[in-house]
């Protein structure tokens, strides 16, 4: 019996995050990628553009069309960047046809996307049928609009999730110094993106107002109902890609290290993508640039009582295509590490 | 009907090329590596010394022993540095067991190994037996040690090979200026591997003296029996991963670009993995690191007569453990991209 | 009338802080270098060993004297690891000679160093002779033994000074995030510095337990005396130079942005090193790199009621060899900008 | 008696040459900056665009004004991109009034200008009045508008220097391989200056098309009539400053090495900022970064013929900003070395 690969669409290809996916799905045993949209259209192949894809596809961008997308293909993927799913997202949610959004657009409430995005929401009607999927938490068999998290978010929400859950935290000591590659920002021709500027140099640049900060809040208050707010900042490494969260964090009541270890290990025991360290050792970012997984390690200061977790992630993969595909795999059903099988580069 | 896997052995896993083969062999859909042997064999799974490899494999490196590798596995694949293969090479000569040998130990003749690597060379009689196998242009249908090619050696032979063959290449001009990542050096605690002395840093290291000289100057010599000399240096990119070869020729007769352009894509036309840019264009590293492409572009020069031919590689992929597997994939049978389905990750 | 330029020593200078050292006094109008020791000197010049200084010095390292040193020069720069000079500071001490010790052999007390460094410590009676001086905030008025302080404790207490003077530091709620480049971890070569391991990288090597605690504690301490410990850990950025300092912290009593601001103004007016950015402004590091000078903005969070305080040096300069100098420039009564008048090279 | 010293305006502050002449002139015992211009003047302190400038100086970009210039002034430097100049030198050169030329528009003939830079070129009158100084060759002492020579350039002629004043290069076989880093590109918001682009790659971006192959050639030709071409690459190198020339050359009379060396020796045995390496010892790029040096290696191989010769140097200082100061010397009659003396930061 032949099994019938899934089909799917994949709006705004030129973007890195839908690269990513268009490069991740060619491994995919059971998802191919039928249709590829952007902006403008030229009718090339997607090769012309990008010729390290070069005699691997045989696709052209084509414009945005809903119904061509419905009737040719299985899923669609948003890789667009905040504002434009909003617009595109109802027909495929009046049908049920499956979205998996890797922008900001559904992550939130309509006020919280208002005022964190400076722009129109999408309609409640629309945001109701949405779930925020953080892929090793939720298994989208309710759902047909998925809303991928953002990288940020993945890399702190996994940091914090088994004290989260456990209502550990303590409201008022919730520090997250999060670092991340330039991959993260865009292709957007900026200042802030110029080789010079960036090369040998690290910034902090959106202290307390990046805009995964209400989707980290907003789940964390799902775990832990009485966490309202956390101490957020972001910084630029001068690196292509990688997301190295350092979060320190003081807990309700007293746990041993042995104990913490032990609540982080049961959490993600059967999380595939998920890997605690052992005992007190910490990881670094190549050990997942270029996998789906988030390796997390934690050490323990008795003296100053901070917990200090140490989370990584490869910000286009685990947190953004990598995770998408998770999100895929569970709604389709198919083992959650198809076409993520992937070990980490690292030299 | 169950396919019976074929079962691999890596000698010298720890080095970066070995880690790459048992990165890479991880996919391959028809070859399982079964054994790993590094020199000090401790008994802990690889994923102790590299957390990278963490939940993928469940495999301890152990001691080499050649009786039980010819028992255990089908192939052996040895990742070790100079002067090692040619003292473990006999059993598995003498048994005609398969053998992908990525150091330069079977590569050249006796005396040049002498003069080039100032050891002692193998066995007249086991040299014999090995067949350096550039693997775009060897088929391995008729030998069971397979000599890998120098990631330098890959790059220039590509760049140059249609030339050769057609035996245009006017021996008194013929300039490589080659360029690599760090990967190449080796994980050896050098002073030149110091994270301060690379950074930010470039440097030629080995003018006219690259071991990788009479491997290159051998195989031009194969194809264009003129040839008995390359003015070859090698510098060091401050970059983990890639090789860059600008080469630099001037042609025995006269040839428009055109004419050029159609000869070097006619003799990569049936070449899976060398991929030839469009007139004028030139590849540049990232469009092939995490490949087992070679991408080559050229573009001539009427006023000096000079043809530059540009070639990129990953040179642990198609400079080494990519090209052994493909050079396996031949042995095998196997369509030659098996296991090798490679995107860029660029970003 | 002809101004006696000072004489001086350089002992250990072919690490990277008495390179530095060797460097920057180039330039200084009233400091010669006359004297440079190592561990092994070979009877060549300096540039032999290191091209870059070449024509620019006609100095030898020599083997150490103290007596020597004492009768030819007017001041001693240990530019050394742990664990040296407080072997060899004994006859200057008695002397009287004024010494400038950028190693942490006499920052702290005997117990503390033997905890912190786990080597024997210099004598007590020594110690006592020792100022731990802070150069914006030490004029080494009555001293001769000066304790250069280590560079990510620089960082850390020129961003913590302003609200550890005036008592502001809620002591249970003091993060520092701190990251530096390479050229802090010395040039050893160990894994950890290879280039591979450190390039497109993110590590925390060190959570809690860097040496530089211990001072960075002492130093508080004295300001605001209920400081007795901080939440301290070291990342490696994959840069050469520069530290950047994260340092979240709550304050006992509110302070609205703009007291903050003022307080960091006005204790910051007249340090002519300590630069502080406008309201809400953040520094990055290639503004200090090359430079003495420190780099400080403040912003608050209001919900979480952080205090965001980022502080950028460079570790070579401000962190090592310039606060040294400018320390040797106290002392000797010179303005304290004397050769040290550096713009960032930034591009 | 008080020295006069001399006021400097520089033209186009604002771009990476600018800011470095801003930079570098701040330690020049005699020329101070009085003027800086910009196209868009807003009235604010150069340090409000620039915080690393903070402290340093007390200047606000002015709108261009020839006259003033003059009036307030005693020399100015154009850091404009090519085209500009042209247009605004007339005033300068007809009161004789000594200018600095870092753009192009006055290296070339006017058919030159034309076919390379794809420009009008300026009036052939004031042409004429030019001077292509190559700093360590040309002592200005009869001009008053100095083209300072572009980056590529310098680091070849001084390459070649030696060879072509003894008329020694055979004009079949001057192959150059130059890299470059990014600041060299300028600061325009381009996808070849993206970090992503950039960051790990190594890119070579204008074969046989590079502006400065004109000035290269004609300078060459001025030394050695016969040479009327040159075989000339330039490539992207992921770091910020930096020039590595590796160029390949035969000769027409056979030499030895020894006599090669000193060859080079002895026609830079007298030039304050060009340094020649030991015997078959090569420069790497750290060496100058930082400095107005140009370090020079060579190495033959008496195989293939090929003379390989090596030149670094820092593109922003002995490519630009350092050379230009270096010309002001000369004018004015100072010490060359005077506001140069740097040594490399390296580490």
């Amino acid at each position: 019996m032949t099994i019938q690969k899934i089909k799917a669409t994949i709006v705004g290809v030129t973007g890195y995050a839908g690269l990513e996916l268009l490069r991740l799905l060619y491994s995919h045993p059971f998802i191919d990628v039928a249709i590829i949209t952007n902006t403008q259209p030229d009718g090339h192949d997607i090769s012309e553009q990008f010729p390290h894809f070069s005699g691997m596809y045989n696709l052209s961008p084509e414009a945005f069309d809903a119904l061509h997308i419905m009737q040719k293909t299985d899923i669609v993927f948003f890789a667009t960047s905040s504002g434009i799913s909003k617009d595109l997202a109802e027909p495929f949610i009046l049908a049920n046809f499956p979205v998996i959004d890797l922008s900001g657009d559904f992550r939130l409430t309509a006020d919280d996307y208002q005022k964190w995005y400076h722009k129109t929401p999408a309609e409640p009607a629309l945001l109701a049928k949405s779930q925020y999927s953080l892929a090793d938490f939720y298994d989208n068999e309710t759902t047909s609009y998925i809303a991928n998290p953002g990288c940020y978010a993945t890399a702190t929400l996994l940091a914090l999730a088994p004290l989260a859950q456990h209502h550990l935290l303590d409201q008022n000591s919730i520090v997250i110094d999060a670092k991340s590659g330039l991959s993260g920002a865009g292709k957007s021709l900026t200042t802030a993106s110029h080789f010079v500027n960036v090369s040998d140099n690290f910034t902090m640049y959106k202290p307390n107002s990046h805009q995964h900060i209400p989707e980290i809040t907003q789940q964390l208050h799902i775990w832990q109902p009485d966490i309202a707010h956390i101490q957020f900042t972001t910084s630029l490494l001068p690196i292509n890609r990688g997301i190295f969260v350092s979060a320190y964090v003081k807990l309700k009541e007293p746990r041993t290290p042995q104990q913490l270890q032990e609540l982080f290990e049961n959490t993600y025991a059967d999380k595939t993508f998920v890997r605690v360290m052992p005992s007190n050792e910490l990881p670094n970012i190549k050990q997942v640039v270029g996998t789906n997984f988030a390796d997390i390690g934690l050490t323990y200061n008795p003296e100053t009582q901070f917990l200090t977790i140490v989370s990584v992630i490869d910000n286009m993969i685990k947190g953004a295509a990598g995770q998408a595909i998770q999100n895929a795999n569970h709604f389709f059903g198919f083992t959650e590490s198809i076409g993520l099988n992937l070990i980490a580069q690292y030299a």
